[in-house]
């Protein structure tokens, strides 16, 4: 057997970083060698997730304890905190998966604007390659940082991208509505996310203003040929994981329904990690939670020429740490799907 | 104390008539005199619905037996059914309260074409009056038939009314994305409303194609004072009750999003039940469950020159029973909020 | 008609304060004159619950501010809180009804051990009431201070009452496995109500050690004769609202299943709010919620000679503010069920 | 590599025969060679449980030509139809795993009382094994026929069988309040498992005379080395899976907490599925949930002399599809915990 690479992840107790964790520690090529949490150094992970009681797991050190040794460094991290992390990385040649928002935009301009925060290090942004790997594949091989895609841009763009570069639908006017679940808000307590006043209900929230935005309009444009400005409202779901995305678009194109859904089943056919739906069925969340697999339909409304495209995927996994896995195991040459071939069991 | 009325219910043990049930056991100004079912006649309600146990109630006949009587009659029954009701109402002089979708749409082309059925008794839908209390109170007063609003369309027409009525969005390419609790799909068992299946879950449904289409159209031609034609996409959520909706259309005027607010504000001033959400805030369905209010809240995404509107109801109440009572206290006199004016409890 | 009662609520913003809020505005005898909240003190209510924007309610104040010229205050405070409170109202001769825990114990001996407390006046104490108006309804309308019950308690003393004091079973080895809905945990962030960790989850807490089990015991040796010791286990389940209580005890009786249920049907025959399930089956919360009754089912086991009861309630109504409602009817006179006579919807 | 085994399913489409599916197809000692449904045959698996979309999986057949060829044979199918599948089995040399209830019990006498049938085949049942591997694992070796245990005798078992064994609590008076998921109750429509009416709610059902407890008994009966009656109360909880059982007992020992609770540990401590809580903790679902883990707590009531233990598994793993491959890992001779290794994610 090939010789384990070795692990470890930055901010293992988020959700994502959690999520990690369970992966990874059933991933044959993997050995988990570091573990950091601000909030908990010093304990065992189990003490904070009782899930993980009785299996080996290291010790929740620091940042720089924790990737000491490491082929491969996950940071889990708010934003803003991971450029001196790829510093370290770089100088360990560990290889940086960041799962947060700093080496997304390649636009410093947009990442200001957004994020309200500079490029402290521009040079290493310069190695950082957006990982999407149904649609960038051959460059992750190459990366020196592997920018994670965020759990909405992921859906988006994979259900967009398809339409944008074939020219089905026209460039401006696309509205993304989004559903996430309360998982996608992480583990920190908030009123909108205690039990009571999240179950039983939704609500739009950061409408026209969620972060993700220029993120998608990012790997969108690229897609389109021109800048995309689009409309997206995420909703906050009572459901633990998944996202769905309604997405309505004006169609540019005479094909009908059946050849517009032929040709998203010809751009994904080698792609065991998404898949279009039959004709007249739509992408259900249930169908791909907790799996790396992200669900597309394609729907037309005739009467108004609009082109409709419903995603889903569990945004902890395709969205977050399964993604992040599967962006690992293109860049070490292991199987894309190792560690991360789990099917969606539908109930 | 003024002589109560007779009201009777046929199609009492489908979800919309328990709570039509539910909500006159406590109306001050009604007595229930009949309650009609196919599927239980002869059984009494608290088998069906052990809610209504120790709750002196009718017996369950068939409609004939339930209307004798009746000062009004609350039909809850499906497509197409409704007419021989009418019939009999016009001969008894009751007043029918239509809550099922039969008299909605004034046009028997639209009618025909979404119900594959035609209008056997035209006559009787001269006298019908599309009751949505807060767009149509005067004609209500006078209607012979109420044609109750459907659950979809009395959210989308409060939301997007003011809107169209002020000239402030374009009449082509409106999208409103619907979620619907579970209870908008009926008593009726389902594999897509079984619990395992349902829950932790979202997905979209009749794409394009939802009944409440042309009702949704009917309202919002009126108010543009053209044929408004626009994309419709209901999704099932998994709560019991509630309905979102997110609706999208591009501004078609230079003011701000203060003022626009504000119109929607003076619009609804005198509306006990419709309630304009601060700046900045979403309308979210636990607001309002269980009551009778209507939720609306009023963005714009600048970026896209995009106005966005999150209405939020009950879909049993202010979506059916609640408003067919309101259009009941309306017609009769009583206080508009009689027997309706509890508050949604946020938990 | 009669002059309107005015009402104050001490503590109006957690989750028993805003139920209260929700009941008294639509209740025709009371006028809420009050509202206090440490915590949001010069706020409007609606600004913490926008489920009560457009209703016209006191600004919060401070407690003293907030009980002036009240008839009634009920006080919805952490434990220990209390006394002071009735001491203002034993000034002002306003009516205190206390949700919390404080004058429920009869005995300091047993606060002291269960709360670490002691009661700092005594005298206070003699005139409290511990007010489950199905047992104790006469003592109520003379009551100083009425002490409302606890939620768990309110649903364990309804269903073994009758049990003990028919001398159905026997006094030792009562086992009460209870499961509340999440607002039992009120409104406060914690990790356990946080939607992801208490969604699609069940667990036990302060197994043996919850501090409703000498109130339920205080209850039931008044009913037995003699000290009941029994064990208590609350459980954390993943719904919004509603208890439901599995009670086991060893049978002492001869007597039928059916004999017992009879006795049950006959000893709340003229309860409203008290109902028995039929033969063979089981209560359950969904007949109880956002509503003031409480369902109870019997079952026998015969292989092992075991009482089995079923006993729900919604915990924020009867086993809180519906019940201090219903206290405050019985007090001043009004019809007992006069503005918590909604029925429970089902679904 | 090891050649695989072939693996047919026979009743691949309830919830248990998916189950398998889901997790078999990513058994790496395993192929699928057979699926059998009596509603579906003739249909893609993928058309019922979309889920599966995209997955090479064979066409669903009638049972026999399903097991053709398989070395091991998984049956999820209603009681009382395991037999013929066990004879033909035996004729092919394939293993029977019977996720059915038809060979758990020794005693045909106690099959017929709770199943109402008699043993039609008694030679094929003396082959059978009662496979809980964490108590019989040796036996599971030489098992002619598996049969695999039901979930809630599962949980029930693994709790209890200590206490028992080890003389910690009395034989009499075990009292299983026993919580489960909806998929529990299977993929078939009822209105009890209707989302609306399963949805926030919780009850009791078939108290006291549930087909799982003669299961159960018959386990303890042999670990206590008499014959045990006890009590056992199933609840329907809104959750798509999971099993908490929260079990009462008195005690028979003067041993502390800790030292109850420290046999547990040592008892399982070379058991990867069965963790025991910390002290103090409560086991809870959201632990295993999608995993083979076994979660048990230990508590003490001192006030009333009672051993409390909760357990927690996921019914579908631990309870049927994950423990039925473990026994088919341990009679192969592969890795215990191969293919079934996953982890719960606690969120």
């Amino acid at each position: 057997m090939t010789k384990k690479i070795k692990a470890a992840i930055v901010g293992a107790t988020g959700y994502a970083g959690a999520e990690l964790v369970r992966l990874l520690v059933t991933h044959p090529m993997v050995e988990i060698s570091g573990l950091s949490s601000v909030s908990f150094e010093g304990k065992e992970i189990c003490e904070i997730y009782p899930n993980f009681k009785k299996i080996g797991l290291p010790t929740l050190t620091d940042a720089d304890h924790a990737i000491e040794d490491a082929d491969v460094v996950f940071a889990s991290l708010p934003h803003g905190l991971s450029e001196p992390i790829a510093e370290k990385c770089a100088e360990s040649g560990a290889l940086l998966i960041d799962l947060g928002a700093d080496f997304r935009l390649e636009s410093e301009e947009e990442y200001s604007e957004w994020y309200k925060k500079t490029f402290d290090k521009p040079t290493l942004h310069e190695g950082a390659v957006y990982a999407l790997p149904e649609l960038f594949r051959e460059k992750i091989k190459d990366a020196k940082i592997i920018a994670n895609p965020g759990c909405y841009p992921t859906a988006a763009a994979l259900a967009l991208y398809p339409a944008l570069k074939n020219g089905f639908i026209e460039k401006s006017g696309i509205i993304i509505d989004a559903k996430s679940g309360v998982t996608g808000a992480g583990r920190s307590l908030t009123q909108t996310t205690h039990y009571p006043e999240a179950n039983e209900s939704i609500s739009a929230y950061k409408v026209g203003a969620h972060r993700h935005t220029p993120e998608i309009e990012q790997t969108l444009s690229y897609a389109a040929g021109e800048k995309i400005n689009l409309v997206f409202v995420p909703h906050l779901l009572p459901v633990n994981r998944g996202i769905e995305e309604t997405i309505y678009a004006r169609l540019a194109t005479d094909k009908s329904i059946d050849e517009i859904r032929q040709a998203y089943v010809d751009f994904y056919i080698d792609e065991q990690f998404v898949r279009i739906e039959p004709s007249g069925v739509s992408a259900q969340i249930r169908n791909v939670t907790r799996s790396n697999y992200c669900d597309i339909s394609v729907h037309v409304d005739k009467r108004t020429n609009t082109l409709i495209l419903c995603s889903c995927i569990d945004n902890m996994v395709k969205g977050a740490a399964g993604q992040a896995i599967q962006n690992m195991n293109i860049y070490f040459g292991f199987e894309e799907d190792c560690g991360i071939d789990m099917l969606p069991a539908g109930f």
